[in-house]
């Protein structure tokens, strides 16, 4: 690998091909200065590549980080971004192995590329979902949204990120990815980027299939209304698929794994809720996940 | 190739290693939009990474477009970023691979990420210049500073593109210099998108040599002074070294090679310039390249 040079030299293990995703982090629309600290900014800022790579049951590899900054920024900030970034790459044994750096004309400006890899042709896609499938969810789900609307709701009080990690320091479910792919378990997933809601309306539109799930087995975080679970992104947990048949573990990798519902042949998605009391309704789940602050 | 999935699914050439550059194009920055036509801004966005796996002596093979929009831009303004950038990917066989989309808090926001590949061990690295070996530079200098000083100059008025070529679509040397790594002519090289007088100095302290090179020799393009020829960056032209002995077409893939110089075993850049009449004397090359708009 090749640094201090116009481009960066990879080499892929062979039988393996490469991964390859990337995704911005910007003041204003995925984080707030006054909100957010600097090690928060950079852990999230490489957790959201990490957990796209997760997604494909890959293998992380290196990460090139493009930062533009503006002028008046203290070096104290940006050593506190490097040092949440770089902390979460040590853990995952990912090399930063180039990018750019520009004046910034407004606000802090990062993008992150994350190269993985997988065995050739056995990368997760998120088209291999069949009827019949189980639908499974990991960890809790609405924690972060819980965070940001408490934020919202105080935008002056600063929240301990000790107290609401999943916002601050979200864990990417690489080893539990990589655990499914292994043994064959899987056979479509998603990060839970954008909403449980809106992200199994991917599966189902890239698979050409429908679902129905149950509020009632949606692992809610503490504190965390249906809606923050359904609607609220940013969880990084893992949405996936499996056969019905096939033996799930309740546990992988010490992080809870849930079945939520099934995979169906109509192309409808539905959710079944059921008010104290009342019979079970079934009513089509919309697509009303995270919305970026500026938007 | 996977598309509309979590990453994107490359395949590397067995017995090839992959090459990654990323680089921003910062609205105020790298581009203004009163200044630079949609086309020429989504082809210059494009070249600056295409042109640092030409600098490798790699071949392109995805690109990755993380762009960040402001809500008030016009469709139409888009449309022809697009144009622009896809026009030049299709020229070069590159395929527009994944990307992210993004909300802008301010101004227009890209990262072109390139990924490219080379027989592996044989991308051609900055570190190989050796004392003896002599200084080459590709087509003419100078010709983008040169438009960029007009636009100061006269801020109101539009340039044509067509006229300033150079740097509104100036095109990457990649053809020029996967012949060089094939003929095994280069020891380093570097694309100067800092300007001749940086560039060199980063070869050099990346192979631990010096240089000099020679005013006269300096193939000024037409209309440019020797200041923007030396210091005016976004030419990307390629900077390269060849052993002293070495054979090098005075064109390769239609473009013009001129020798200006030869690496020394001393550590210093030393440039030779000759006033009328008088005797040519020798100076320290100081880097002088280009500085971002806003700096």
């Amino acid at each position: 690998m090749g640094i201090g040079d116009d481009a960066a030299i990879l080499r892929v293990p062979s039988g393996h091909e490469m991964l390859v995703t990337t995704d911005f982090s910007l003041e204003g629309v995925h984080f707030r200065r006054e909100w957010h600290p600097p090690e928060s900014v950079g852990h999230r800022c490489l957790a959201r590549g990490l957990s796209d790579i997760a997604a494909m049951g890959g293998e992380p590899v290196a990460a090139f980080l493009s930062l533009a900054l503006p002028t008046e920024l203290p070096q104290k900030w940006v050593d506190g971004f490097l040092r949440g970034l770089t902390a979460l790459a040590r853990k995952h044994g990912v090399a930063l192995a180039g990018g750019d750096t520009s004046a910034s004309p407004d606000g802090i400006l990062a993008d992150i590329i994350v190269v993985g890899s997988s065995p050739v042709g056995k990368a997760v896609r998120r088209t291999g979902a069949k009827p019949g499938d189980s639908i499974y969810v990991t960890g809790e789900l609405g924690a972060s949204a819980k965070a940001l609307a408490a934020m919202y709701e105080n935008p002056k009080k600063r929240l301990s990120p000790k107290k609401h990690l999943r916002h601050f320091f979200p864990e990417p479910r690489l080893a539990l990815a990589r655990y499914l792919r292994e043994h064959k378990i899987v056979t479509a997933m998603i990060d839970l980027s954008d909403g449980l809601s809106t992200d199994l309306h991917h599966i189902c539109d890239e698979s050409g299939v429908g679902a129905s799930i149950s509020a009632r087995l949606i692992p809610c975080a503490e504190g965390a209304s249906l809606k923050q679970a359904l609607d609220g992104g940013e969880d990084y947990e893992l949405l996936f698929t499996a056969p019905a048949g096939r033996k799930v573990p309740r546990k992988i990798a010490g992080v809870a794994v849930t079945r939520i519902g099934e995979i169906l042949r109509t192309r409808k998605v539905s959710i079944w809720t059921q008010s104290e009391g009342a019979k079970a309704k079934r009513s089509a789940l919309v697509a009303g996940g995270w919305e970026h602050f500026v938007e």
